[in-house]
């Protein structure tokens, strides 16, 4: 089956080409991205060899739909409402990984991205593309918004004591660390090599744009409105997100562990570690996988709950990859199974 | 004037020798060090290069007396408390870096640290020295108990809002992420370089030692029992601790960043950022600085205070030198004028 | 077809887990690691999830037999060399990553690693593990030394020219940086997070066990005796070597791209690079590739040609797997398809 | 004494104010960025927090005449020689960081920087400012050339040699590897953190700007021509020079490290490790200290001298200012004391 991947020379684009290049049933065989057009994978990712000679070519609805049955919209936000209604025009599948079709409210969308939304009328069908709190909606689904890299960590971190009504108050607290690589490509001093090596440092603390998205599935899960307080972190490493949520769950805290484990019992993508052992980043390096610790205090009642993932994999085109088989049925793991680097 | 260091090849010994060296008033003569008796200071550390010719001693009480006024102590905890008090006798003061003298209760160091302790009597002299706190108590001391690294970042972020009462539940919440050199020069895979290069994760949540220290300070201030709920992780770089302290206020938190500005004024090693900015820590890298950023979050009470430190010279020997020059009468920042190494 | 993994609890073990997890006609079941007898795969490597529960077992000569076909001795040099005639008298295969079979000549072997040899009398039948220069042998091989980290990075970046005589001189040079993994797992300070973070160093220079085997096959391409000079060198990365070899050609290196483009035509995991471009070693990350950049200069006649592959994939266990794929029939780059992990 | 930085926003320019502050003698005052005028220097450096509110200005070069004696000028090359004029001219003291008066001869200065030199006349008063070779002339300089990074290495690392004639051919191989901030603070790909991270790569090989910078100093030590073949390569750390240099002695080599210990016995930065020890960056990092460590194989007569040094501080601004310190006779360390940061 050919795919396309719009806006492909970001680094989500490259990392879906490398997922797409072990994949079973899908090739990626037209890629996009104005900038670049004209111009070989192989020039601007030395790595992906195999597929080096892939050209970018500039978008063009007509050409996609003759060119491919499913896309992945790897474009930012604000650029995504504006491909996705032609694209599904053409009777393809579409595979967004922008912020454009999470928020299901448009003026709420509105209020933390500064923009009318150009396309309103899909947003009820989009599917809020996490798997695992969500599979039943992707089988056959037409229009997925895979979710952002921190909304990942954070609701696998926090949706089994969400659904069981274990939160005892209104907040959670997300505490985030990311790799650089969450910040993409463009350039800026924030990631420039030297600002940001050996050094680690909050930013855009309960103002990033993640927190309505995290908020909307949170409230969702509980059946109750939550607040999210939400401290987004850059650390000195390429990938990985380590995800800390905090919660009150009073005494019900105490089956935290059993809880989790029956949550995710067959899930393949997650793993709930054993008590006194904590995820790192680096062992789910190049996966889908999630990795979960956990720790009740029971004098206070809190609850700290660890994930770590990768962001550029389960937060962006692993888990869009992972969407994607199960919108079409093939295997959920299909593409996926390789194993993290490490060390 | 001439001090000594007992255990002084680790790293916070090395630091040690580094701010000493640009000390205008000490100069260290007397190092011990078990293991390293008769090497070189060079031999260990080719960077102390205008030292590099003193010679490692195995520690003698008799010859210490005759040696320095003055000793800084960085054995681990459980050997120090063996030793301060043969160098009180011999009319020393002493700045002890580990945990033996912090805690006052010794059933609560017991607890904590499967040790008895063997001079409880001078427990109750010990000056928990944290300057910014307990600058009077520092001024003449004759037994200083510094600081940990952790309990140093986490009680610069709280303090103002303990002392004023703002707390509004018993708990607080430390997300800490700790530079590879605060688990010092002892060799295990935890800290071998191809297994944290790159990699971030928690250890030890809610067991860590650190817990009774930050408790004990932090009821104080607040005059209230304050527990702690503490998530270290150890980040990829050698240097530096970033610590979110997480703590609900209610209304009071509207005037928080005027609370902290106030409240640290006057101090030389504590910058409070202007709303917005948030600390890295590499700007503090090498030096005996702190900075604060903060924020309150209106819908839920919250308020998350940010702070980075370099654990080896705030978090440990430069604060050392800096209770040192107050117990001495000496300016507080006589050897930590340098600024920070960056980038 | 099961194989075995004898030492596998290291870490080109734990990279031929990975890449044999994807390998699709070799299925690992046989793991031993003395140290660890009992303990679970994923008890010591959290990231190798989908084997995590294969179990290390104690090294047993007759239970080894009757596990497996085909074994991938990872010991330590000295230890290979009890263990592999036993293997092959069972009748299996034997693809051995530590030195013991490398050096032709038991002399140099215990003159540069201190120890006699005991089964001098394989060394004749050992095949030099390096396909790109040893196809033809290795195929029905039944004993392969794999070739070290450095060699196999600095024989890619000199075969074409010492094949083709034109080494002017009989001295080669060999810049080499690694990353920190080619030190192994085991504990050091040399490799102690805060040691090695954010440095680079020379060690043993000219003194590296890995010169006689560079001598070994260079003086066997020229056909005249090459002298290597070494400079090894740790680089603050996990993973990677960046080989530079300098060599005096006079006139021949004129045609140096095109002796090297034409050397490595048909060669499945070696790239060379077009003029002006170099190798990155983050390019070739968790793959079994080699790119190769080069430079000749007209001046004074002599090049440099630069090598960078990945120390635990192309320099130990990928090119085990390599080896192994010839030696059985099958594809060349069966279960080593994977693109690099970028970035 | 009142000092000027032209072009003080980057980071030899942050470096200067850092060291500036220790100097016992001078006061940076008069800051130029035309990017950032009317900005404090702690808006863009929070690290420097002791000189924080002084603000950058444009350059205007009556009001420098007025502001300062002594003048350090950051600007890229070919913007320098345009400033230096009017500064020399208004009585001050000029110490350039740039490549615009490094070269004597303007032709050679045309070809390898692509402009023409609008000051040749200063040339040849401009003093190369590397004090260990040049100390005498130094001595109340007006016009100092301050040499490049990747030059002190590799002239510190051959001086010694060149200088006795012990060169028998006439090229000198210099393998270098620089930290990130080698690159300035302008942005890249390159320099982008996820793209240089774990990663080494050279570029630039025989192409280099330092080329005929070396070329000229090493023919001049050497009394013939030297050609230099030099491969400068990112290493991932952000500060830190490792200089290999290559060299065919012959059996002169026997007494290298005798001769290289001769050579810098009285030189205060320069440090030659005993025989087997080699250099690190880190050891060097945040000084001004260039440490050496040497080999000479008798079997093929070649010496590897390799050299460690901090390229902002020995290989940029730290040199700078002991230029200054000796053109106006102040002790040459003054302000350059500090020992390096390390771990």
């Amino acid at each position: 089956m050919e795919v396309g991947i719009i806006g492909a020379s970001g680094y989500t684009g490259a990392e879906l080409l490398r997922l797409l290049h072990q994949h079973p049933y899908a090739d990626a065989t037209y890629l996009t991205a104005r900038a670049y057009a004209g111009k070989k994978v192989g020039d601007l990712y030395p790595h992906l060899q195999s597929v080096a000679d892939l050209v970018y070519e500039e978008f063009e609805a007509d050409e996609a739909a003759s060119r491919a049955e499913a896309f992945f919209v790897c474009l930012p936000h604000g650029e995504s409402m504006h491909v996705v209604p032609a694209l599904l025009q053409g009777g393809a599948k579409v595979f967004d990984l922008s912020a454009d079709f999470r928020i299901k409210d448009p003026d709420t969308f509105s209020a933390w991205y500064g923009l009318e939304h150009v396309s309103p009328s899909l947003l009820e069908e989009a599917v809020y593309g996490l798997p695992e709190l969500n599979r039943e909606r992707l089988a056959g689904a037409r229009l997925v918004a895979v979710p952002g890299c921190y909304p990942t960590a954070a609701l696998l971190a926090t949706a089994p004591l969400l659904r069981r009504g274990w939160l005892e108050k209104g907040e959670i607290i997300i505490d985030a660390k990311s790799g650089v690589s969450g910040a993409g490509r463009g350039l800026s001093l924030e990631t420039h090599y030297p600002q940001c090596d050996a050094s680690i440092h909050p930013y855009n603390v309960n103002r990033h744009r993640h927190i309505p998205e995290m908020e909307q599935e949170m409230s969702a899960l509980a059946g109750a409105e939550v607040r999210v307080l939400f401290t987004p972190q850059l650390a000195p490493m390429s990938r990985g997100i380590l995800c800390n949520a905090y919660a009150s769950l009073g005494d019900a805290g105490e089956s935290l562990l059993e809880a989790y484990l029956d949550a995710y019992r067959d899930e393949v993508f997650v793993r709930v570690l054993p008590e006194g052992k904590w995820p790192q980043t680096k062992a789910v390096s190049g996966t889908n996988f999630c990795h979960l610790g956990m720790a009740w205090d029971s004098r206070s009642g809190w609850a700290v709950i660890s994930t770590a993932i990768d962001n550029l994999v389960k937060g962006a085109s692993g888990q869009a990859v992972q969407c994607f088989n199960l919108a079409m049925g093939y295997e959920e793991a299909a593409g996926l199974e390789g194993l993290a680097l490490f060390p």
